[in-house]
C-alpha cells in the first residue's frame, strides 16, 4: 500500500521515517510529497494535502508539520472514504483534505514512553502508518475519539461588485493562491488589491496566454483563483504574504 | 515499468502526478529526476534529460517544463529505441535526449476537455505515461505525427587555436557546463574567456587534482567541457550565466 | 533490497546513479536520503548517515560526498552487522555510522578504466551497490583490506561545572546540533557560550514547551544536545557555524 510523506523536517530526518516504515513493512511503497513545507506552517501543509488528496487511491498520508510535538497535542489517525488514511498530529493539518474525501472516524494513537519527544514523525506516526499499510485496522492501533482540532481555509465574502478573500499560500514561482473559488469569478477583467498595491488583471485559461511579465489571473489546478505573473514573481510585485487579505473589484 | 519525472513545478504539484500515475498503474515504479528545474527553462530540462537518458533502460520519461501549457502547443509521446518513451510538451524538451537514443516515432496526445489548462502534467502526461507503463502502445494512446518542435545545444565552432561555444547550464556547485565536446580539447593548458573575464586554466582529470580555489577545466560526466573552481563557485568568478558565449584560446 | 542514496551532487546527477542501479537490478528499492548535503561537507554527510543508520534493516547505503574523486583515494564497501553495507569513497564518510552498527569487513573496489574520473558515484559505487542488492557478496566485488580513513565526531570534554564540545551540524531550521551526549546533561538550567555570545537556556523535553522565540536546549532525536530557538533560528542568534566550539556552564 502507498504511504505518502508530507513534512517540514527536511529530507534527512524524513529518511529516518522511511527506514522505520520499511523495517516494519518492507513492501510499503513510499511516495515523497514534500519535505520542505515552511517550518511549522500548518496551513501550507494543509493546503498541499488538500490539493493532492483527490489523486491518490488507497493511500496512507503521513503529515509532519508539528509545532506542538512533545506537548499534550494528540497523535491521530483519520480514516476517510475510499480506503484513505491520514496519520500525524491533531492540529488541523489533515482536516481540509479529510473533509474533501469524507471522514469516517478519528483514532487517537498512544505515545510510547520511549518515543523521542522531538520526533513523533519517526517514533509514532511512521510505525502507525507502516502497520496500517501491512493490514492492521485503525481501531486496532488507536482509540476512537469524537473530537479533533479543526482548520479551514475560510470562506471568501461575496458582495455586489467585490469579493474579499485571503492568500492561502504562495508557491515556488511566486504565484499567489487564494481561497476564492474559481466558480465565483464570472468576469474576464477586474482589479486585484493586495496590501497597498492595486492592479488591473485579465483572467486567462492559463499562464501561456498572457504577455511576458504581465500580471494575470487564472484558476489554478485546485480550483482556486491564482494571481500570477508571466515569467515573473507575482508575490514580489504585490509584496504579498500568506494570510494577507485580497480584494477583487469588478 | 519505470516512470521518471523531470519537472519545474516543485515537489507538491509533482505529487499530484504521482497520485494519478499510481491510481492508473499501482505497479509503476516512479523515479524522481528533479522537480526544481529553473522555472520554464526548457534548455536546462533538455540538458538534464540528455544527461540521464543513456542510463535508463525501458523507461518512460515524463517532462514538465512547459511555458506554453494551455495554449496550442501539442502534447506528445516520443518513442525511442530500446523501449524508451518521452511524454510531455512539444517544445523541444526531449529532442536532444531522444535523438541520442534514436527516435522511432512521434505521437500527438489529445487534450481531454476537462484537463486543467494550467496542469497538463497531471491531466494529460501522467495518464499517458501510466497507460504506457501498463502495456498500452504509443499508437493506441496518440496519433502519429511527422513533425515536432526541434531544439539543439548548438555546435561549438573550431578554428586554429580557438574554440567558441556557449554555456549550456550552470549546476548547483557553480560549475559551468559548456557545449564544447571534450574530444576537441587536446591541450592541457589554455585560456578561457567568458564575458569580460579571461583566465588561464589547466585541464585536469577531475576536480580533486586542482589546488584549493583554483579555476580549472575538466571533462564532465556527460562528455562536455566544464569550467569549475575547486571548493568554490566558478560561475561567480566569471559572472557566467546560461547561454553566454565561452571562448577557448590555445 | 533497499539501496539508499546520500549525496551532495543534486537530484539531477543522482538520477544517473538511479538509472545505473535499476538497469543492473530492476527490483532494487531506491530510497533518497538527501542529495543536498553541503558540497564536499564530509562531516555533515557522516552525521546524516550516523543518524539514519539504526532505522534501516538489510540496506545498502551509497554515499557520495567525495572531494577526492578521481585522485588516489580508494572506493570501498564496508560490511556491517545486520546485513547492512556502505558503498562509496574511503574518506571517513561512513565510519561513525558503520561503527555504530559494527564493522565486519572493508573491501576495496577496483576503478574501471572507463569510469568518469569526476563521477565515481555513477560509474563505481552505483554498480557495486546494484550487484550487492542482486545477491553478490562483498568479497566477490571487492578485495578485502585492513585499513581505512577514520573520522569521528570528537568527544566533549567534561569538567566540574563545565562541558566543552563542538558543533557537528546546523540543520535547516537553524538548530545547532552538538557532539555533547544528552546523558551528560543533568541540570535543567545552564549557560551556553558559542563564539562571543553567551546565553542562559533551559532544557526542555521538546521545542513545543518553550515560549515563542525563546532560546532553548533539548536532546535531539539522535541523542545529542541541541540548541534551538522556538519559531526562530538559533544559529543566527549565536552566529554559529559547523565545527565551532560550544561551552556549557552549570
Amino acid at each position: 500500500m502507498i504511504i505518502t510523506l508530507t513534512t517540514d523536517i527536511g529530507w534527512e530526518y524524513a529518511a529516518e521515517m522511511k527506514g522505520k516504515i520499511l523495517s516494519i513493512n518492507p513492501d510499503a511503497k513510499i511516495v515523497d510529497i514534500s519535505h520542505e513545507i515552511m517550518p511549522q506552517n500548518v496551513r501550507q501543509g494543509a493546503f498541499i494535502l488538500y490539493s493532492i488528496a483527490p489523486y491518490f487511491k488507497k493511500a496512507i498520508h503521513v503529515g509532519v508539520v508539528d509545532p506542538g510535538v512533545g506537548t499534550s497535542r494528540k497523535a491521530i489517525i483519520i480514516e476517510c472514504k475510499g480506503n484513505v488514511y491520514f496519520v500525524g498530529p491533531d492540529n488541523g493539518l489533515f482536516i481540509p483534505a479529510a473533509k474533501r474525501l469524507g471522514i469516517k472516524g478519528v483514532y487517537e494513537l498512544k505515545i510510547p514512553k520511549n518515543a523521542s519527544p522531538v520526533f513523533h514523525g519517526r517514533d509514532v506516526f511512521a510505525p502507525a502508518a507502516a502497520k496500517l499499510s501491512a493490514g492492521k485496522k485503525a481501531k486496532e492501533i488507536g482509540k476512537k475519539i469524537d473530537s479533533y482540532v479543526d482548520l479551514d481555509f475560510g470562506e471568501a465574502s461575496i458582495e455586489e461588485g467585490k469579493i474579499t478573500g485571503k492568500i492561502l499560500f504562495i508557491d515556488r514561482f511566486g504565484n499567489i493562491i487564494t481561497n476564492i473559488e474559481g466558480k465565483n469569478i464570472q468576469q474576464e477583467n477586474f482589479h486585484v488589491k493586495i496590501g497597498l498595491v492595486e492592479q488591473k488583471v485579465r483572467l486567462y485559461p492559463s499562464y501561456g496566454y498572457a504577455k511576458k511579465e504581465e500580471i494575470l489571473a487564472t484558476i489554478g489546478s485546485s480550483g482556486f483563483l491564482e494571481i500570477a505573473r508571466r515569467e515573473g514573481d507575482a508575490s514580489k510585485y504585490f509584496s504579498a504574504k500568506q494570510d494577507m487579505k485580497i480584494e477583487i473589484f469588478f
